[in-house]
């Protein structure tokens, strides 16, 4: 059972703003790219599977929010570290630590949450229903202990 | 004394992704640009400030987050409607609700909210320091009622 | 029969680059904003609609370019205006120029150009296959008279 | 001397539009992208360097354009083949060829190119000035064979 997914990122001149550091909005865009890996690291897409009455399950945001404690600049290569922290029957809530080494220490710069809903979408209403989490991931995936803590790789 | 601030976007295709609805990264974008327009309203741009001693004051976002109740779609026309809802020494905190007409509902779509702080960016270093708000913001926008809740105009 | 249309963006914080400057890449998501203003002003989308066989219609670039001339700065206000270059049986190739008036002079900021091609999709594949413009097309929009020149409005 | 080079990026999500495939403004942000890689590889960035009288110095694209042969889709792993095709005393102008394994195919999915031109920004009133290409660039980086074509890496 996994609890946690780790990526790296590096910080693209179209992800910075003219504050000179990334915009807000890509740290969402960096959460999901490791949300979609950690599916892809059990061989899954967050996309394209139907149901046997034709419906699409798809993985709607129903919240998101993000704390900011340093910028992020041009060209620094960031670690992305992904944490489930809460599993219902239908949804997964996890979070996003996004660290560097600066200098000696291993420093938080940001922490973000994410939580998904699994749904089916009728093709003809586009009309969304909650569904139960799949079988892989109730067999595959599960919440991180209590107060459990990221750290570097050594 | 100025608490709320309405302006209309439209839902562009760039603003789509393959699950054929706005991507969630660019609500944040939305209410970022209601914030610029309520600063515009007073004459103000949210950049180009300097003080005395050649800082740049800028406003970095602090946290931000947003619930999301229904899909927004491709050529939507969407009401922002932002509230000042807490004013700290240099910070603001404001909500933004995103709305539309449904039939003959006044349906709302989405709940988000920003902190953002007062800062002077030291240009050599890029250091940041937070700064009292400025007079023009002690003396133009306050917090909004206890419970004020946003309606369609008429 | 049109063969213009014309609006006006404003460059948004999140358009912007660490450069200070409207990002490249914009350039062509403004362009696509216009010629989706276009179809609207024939009551027409560019998506959503079907032929008898249940193929979505689209309309891809096939290709497309931009000259720029000066940098667009966060909170500038440009006129966006459309030119409808060349059309054959499926497909419109038009230019955007994006202008404002700079003291006296009404300054081109940036020159691009996009070819889009009407196309079924086979809802099943994802297969693209090139049709016919639609009647509507054919019977509202033409070819600007050789060397049409874009003027501010009076 | 190097006249190309070679990253590889995935289709990622927010990539990607109602139509389902890629967005073409993105096309521009992957050329950007490796460009930057480029530069990185002779441990060069495409910003933070100053000349001795103080001007930032710079790289603003003067135009750019892209052909789309077939979509690029979510989570497609894609071959980008950067070649410098022309050099002047201030520009380069490089190619962008967009490719993937399409079973026993090596497809080319798109080319695109990028002419950037070195520049000096005067500090204080922005203003850009065409600059000769810096020293390294000119003992580093040169014009491709006429005719070379990109092959699959075996």
């Amino acid at each position: 059972m996994a609890f946690e997914h780790k990526i790296q990122k590096k910080v693209e001149f179209s992800h910075t703003d003219m504050a000179g550091i990334m915009h807000f909005s890509n740290f969402f865009r960096f959460m999901e790219a490791v949300e979609h890996d950690f599916f892809r690291s059990f061989d899954k897409s967050i996309v394209g599977t139907r149901d046997d009455a034709g419906n699409h399950l798809g993985w709607p945001r129903v919240n998101c929010e993000c704390k900011f404690f340093y910028p992020l600049r041009f060209e620094e290569e960031i670690d992305l570290h992904l944490v489930v922290r809460e599993m219902r029957s239908s949804s997964i809530r996890y979070e996003v630590i996004f660290s560097r080494m600066v200098e000696d220490e291993y420093r938080e710069l940001a922490r973000g949450g994410i939580t998904i809903v699994h749904v089916g979408v009728d093709p003809e209403t586009g009309q969304m229903k909650a569904r139960e989490l799949p079988a892989w991931v109730q067999e595959s995936i599960s919440v991180a202990p209590d107060g459990y803590k990221v750290k570097k790789n050594e």
